[in-house]
């Protein structure tokens, strides 16, 4: 059946893929969108789930709690969800992918896949030959801005300042309604410097070669390393003042009259040139992630400069939630503007395309009917790549990644009874900044905890496994409170 | 007499230099300076050069060419000529240089050596104590802008254009007095970017830490070539498209809708990351090549505009007059600003800090009484790195590089003669830009030399060796001429 020999990725064959985990539901499946950059793909598709959603009928404030009468009715219903799935793997992973997919799919109805990105005419031939649809291509940078603008819209925290020393080293922003002019700075194999003033009006004003496939090529030849996770792994435990030739390895100090540290790097790989010695792996792979996330940091800034910009979003796959790579972006950006442009950092950085592509699909059915929230349970997480953290997870990141959002049959509009909605400040506190308040919080929710089990119990005496499901769910909650206190974002 | 073991270059004691030809004159050196840079030191020094001078004492008009009376007189003179002489060498070789200068200094009278450079501080204790001269810092920007000024004021041709596919490849501009504002890219190890406004006002707007050091520690990482001048030679060997991702990699050819040709580096290195082959040295040579030229180019674009500046100077030892280089940073230029800025070399771009330091030196005992001019047989040539075009002179340059300026005894100003020098347009031409005159002009020469020889021996009929010395002259001569034929630059 495959027709390998055509084929340059022989290598594809021999992949195990996780599919349950990977492509869940892809048995109703219903339309697809994919986004194929220099070096991974991103697959969306949409389907629907059948899932058990207990509803609350009737609640009686007034109803004291030791009355052996019922708190509250519920209802049990079947309820059917629309839910869109996002995976992403290396390009190389392509055809056993698409051919998971066509061995998989039951019951899509779609004749048409929409494809972005520079890939998209590449695999144009083999995308229609192994799914038998016709790959209907869209413009990268309209789905990429698409993407972006849905993201900041529409997903709660999206956007975030990255600050490493600080108490909470993420900062998440809140979503606004007005999100224009932003710079866009989408590091996949190359960079992409985009100029955002609306829904529509957007241009590529700069780019670069150093890219995210300069860190994984170079990168690949100095550590003989080919993955890029790897690669991020070897960085964060190196030590780039090795490899580095720094101010100080020049003046013997700061250089003070020019406002230069002697810690800054005066030439990156400078001491490579001409020490006889070898470089660790781990220095190396550090080395270059700071030049590389130093020098977009700074084209970044002048561009925002030349074009009045403050707000600087990066996008793309490169930076992965890497605390090193957005530590040093971010550095590289306070020092560049002295604090006049603030580096912000996307969530979902790498599914911008995909997500344009899939919405320029569904928009051409239905426009702005839906809303879509993230469902947590299915997507990695801001911290995947860190093994220490959870190292299942950061297994499977390593060439797949997964996001999943649900579908909310109506739209959300910010605050819709508000008469002014850009005026009003919610009296709302962040549990994440404010660590006294969180710690009072959480103490709160575990001492009721016991409570709640008790009345959960007590609600269904008809139910004889009801006391066990109450127990579970005891142990599951107080699980993540703790997991709270520990890691709060 | 030597303490190697509190020194850390104990490599330097194994080379031999060759010294009289690199330390010219050095028996009467009267005054150094010091420039050492993260990588490469330059040494000026002054000294005086006894040579015989030959000056027409009469001519006469109105002779006629027939006439067996003499045509004119000439007195030879024993002159004395005060000559700077500079000459660059690797950090490592600093010890033996300082060595070899300590026992060849005869007549000096100096106490003093102007040092500039990041690593005028390193060195200092060392330079003090092989020189027995008290070394007297001055500030590394201020030295460079000062040579930098100097030499686009004193020398003819200092700066040029290049032009890959010209007919002339060098395109040199002609002096001017009003030469501000203008922006100095100065590619050491480290890149400076300044602004520069006037004779005392200029800025260090920016900056990278991608430079000559990275091309060369990189370079020797990869291609295990610990030498600068053979990394050059690779890259001017290699491909880059073999290890780049072009944007026709990605999209099977070029993106017209943003103006990105299929040519176009997408991602430097970008394929190495997957590619499971090797790279030839060459290939990586000159990808890296282009990835820091092309990366330079675009940073000096974005601070001439956000300066609104459109002369760029590129200095440094890092260009080195190697075409790839020049070629890549003036393409890159020109993608980036459209053609509004030009991209402008400098013949004597490694030398700008140590000219600056010597003139600071000699400021302070006689501020702008002399003129300097160059002198071309003493110094390298501007393609000095080719080793096709000299082999001889190409395996000096890889560690030493020369540059020798002779002093007149008065300054040198524009026109003094004019009342107003800046809207004077003098009616000459550019044989190098003009091959047609170029041929005709040397065909004229040529034509007249037998000519020339023979009244040069009818001058001097007392002198036996007269005719064998014309003879000589007619070979050199002629030999010039064929030489300008074939490189008119």
């Amino acid at each position: 059946m495959s027709l390998s020999s055509t084929s340059s990725h022989t290598m594809d064959k021999s992949i195990t893929l996780p599919p349950d985990e990977i492509f869940r539901n892809l048995e109703n499946a219903k339309r697809f969108a994919i986004d194929i950059g220099g070096s991974l793909t991103k697959l969306a598709y949409y389907s629907t789930v059948q899932h058990k959603v207990a509803k609350v009928r009737s609640f009686d404030h007034a109803t004291k709690v030791n009355r052996d009468d019922k708190l509250y009715e519920i209802s049990v219903q079947e309820e059917v969800t629309a839910r869109l799935h996002f995976i992403k793997f290396e390009n190389a992973y392509i055809e056993t992918c698409l051919d998971f997919i066509k061995d998989h799919l039951v019951n899509t109805d779609t004749k048409v896949i929409k494809a972005t990105g520079g890939g998209a005419h590449k695999f144009k031939e083999l995308i229609e030959r192994k799914l038998g649809l016709k790959v209907d291509k869209e413009d990268e940078m309209t789905c990429l801005i698409k993407g972006c603008n849905f993201v900041l819209r529409n997903i709660p925290h999206e956007a975030f300042v990255y600050a490493k020393h600080a108490d909470s080293e993420f900062r998440f922003q809140t979503t606004q309604p007005d999100i224009f002019p932003y710079l866009l700075v989408n590091i996949g194999s190359g960079v992409s410097i985009v100029k955002v003033e609306s829904e529509d009006k957007f241009e590529r004003i700069g780019g670069s070669s150093i890219g995210g496939g300069t860190f994984w090529g170079l990168g690949a030849l100095l550590t003989k390393t080919k993955r890029f996770d790897e690669l991020l792994q070897l960085a964060s435990k190196g030590q780039h003042t090795s490899v580095d030739m720094l101010v100080k390895d020049i003046y013997g100090g700061s250089y003070g009259s020019l406002g230069l540290t002697g810690d800054l790097i005066a030439s990156s790989f400078g001491k490579s040139a001409t020490a006889d010695k070898e470089f660790s792996k781990e220095d190396m792979a550090k080395s270059l992630l700071h030049m590389i996330s130093n020098d977009i940091g700074q084209l970044a800034c002048l561009y925002a400069k030349l074009h009045n910009l403050s707000r600087v979003y990066f996008g793309g796959f490169f930076i992965r939630g890497h605390p090193v790579t957005m530590h040093t972006i971010t550095y590289s950006i306070n020092f560049f503007t002295k604090g006049e442009v603030q580096a912000l950092f996307l969530r979902h950085e790498g599914y911008l395309g995909a997500i344009g592509a899939f919405l320029k699909g569904a928009e051409e059915d239905n426009p702005n009917q839906y809303s879509w929230g993230e469902n947590y349970a299915g997507s990695s997480g801001l911290m995947s790549v860190s093994p220490d953290m959870n190292p299942m997870q950061r297994a499977r990141s390593g060439t797949f990644d997964m996001l999943e959002m649900d579908r909310l049959e109506r739209q959300l509009v910010n605050l819709p009874l508000l008469q002014d909605p850009s005026s009003y400040i919610p009296d709302t506190m962040d549990l994440t900044e404010d660590a006294l308040a969180r710690e009072y919080w959480l103490y709160c929710f575990e001492e009721a905890l016991d409570g709640v089990v008790k009345r959960a119990v007590a609600s269904q005496p008809d139910m004889p496994e009801a006391a066990q499901r109450a127990e579970k769910f005891r142990q599951k909650y107080r699980h993540k409170l703790q997991t709270l206190r520990q890691q709060p974002l």
